[in-house]
Parts: structure tokens; C-alpha cells; sequence
């Protein structure tokens, strides 16, 4: 399945820098990270729900946002980039 | 067509401010805005094209990141909110 992942981590005070970068390295284990908030990529049923569990063990479920948008495989979608700034999936296999 | 905007707006200097104000300004217009730099909805191909020549018009394309997914109509997708934040598109008919 193509999944894309979005947050936004509510940071207020200096440790919620802390959570972000948790966070983060949690997402980065499963998935490409393509701009600040974003990730993308190819995830099994089980591999997503590990994902998810990982972040809601380290996420703010009250003050952060996290969405999943997933697409079937064999769902067609086009990825458009409109700016010149390098595409991060790029070197990816 | 279900169209996902997401988009890194460089912020080096004080009137890089300007410029996220104006895209974030222009891709309101169109579609909703879910997350700090993440947008979603329903467009049609003529509007999805204005909506890519104005954003065009106002981002430093060597220094900005804009991804689109374009979900054609019928694409079966899921889209999970993983937090329990408000989702900005509740209150949209």
C-alpha cells in the first residue's frame, strides 16, 4: 500500500522539540521523508499498523496532528513536484 | 479529483514570511488547509491547473518544495487521523 503521512508536532516549550525528533526517527524507520512534515512510501498492512502504534507511543494525541492518507495497491494517483528543488525519493530503489 | 498539496516554504530571511503568507494565501482559494503546510480536496482538472499556475507564480521554485498527489475520481484511498486533534474538514459540507 502507498501511504503518505502528515504531521504537525505542537511545539511550545523546548521538550517538545525532544517528542519531534522522536517522533521523526519513528516515521524515518518506515517510510521516506520528503519535506519537514511529510513522508511517503510502500508499507505492508503490518508494517503500517507497527507504524502506527510506534508513533501513538511517542506522539501528544491532544496537541499534535497526525493524519494517513493510504492508497490500495493498484490505486492510480500521479505525484506531481511542481518546484526544481530535489525529489528525496529519487536515489531510492 | 482528490488533490493533496503539501509544501516546504524556505523561511530564510524576513521577507521569505511574505512569500508563505502569499502560497498559502493562493492554495486556500482551492482546496483546505488540514495541516501548517498540508491542503486537501476535491478539484476539478481546469481548476487543478489554475491552482498549479498561480502557486507557480508565487514560490521561489529553486528554494520551495511543493508535492501534489492527484487521486483520480473513484480511487479508493483511506485516510486515518491518528491523533485526536480537530480535523479541519469536519465542518465542510
Amino acid at each position: 500500500m502507498k501511504v503518505i503521512l502528515v504531521y504537525d508536532i505542537s511545539i511550545e516549550e523546548p521538550r517538545d522539540q525532544n517528542r519531534l525528533n522522536k517522533v521523526r526517527q519513528v516515521v524515518r524507520k518506515y517510510i521516506n521523508h520528503v519535506q519537514k512534515s511529510v513522508f511517503e512510501g510502500e508499507l505492508s498492512p503490518s508494517k503500517l499498523e507497527r507504524l502506527k502504534n510506534e508513533v501513538l507511543r511517542v506522539v501528544d494525541k491532544r496537541r499534535d496532528s497526525v493524519i494517513i492518507y493510504i492508497l490500495e495497491d493498484g490505486a492510480f494517483y500521479e505525484r506531481q513536484i511542481l518546484t526544481d528543488t530535489p525529489d528525496p525519493t529519487d536515489n531510492i530503489i
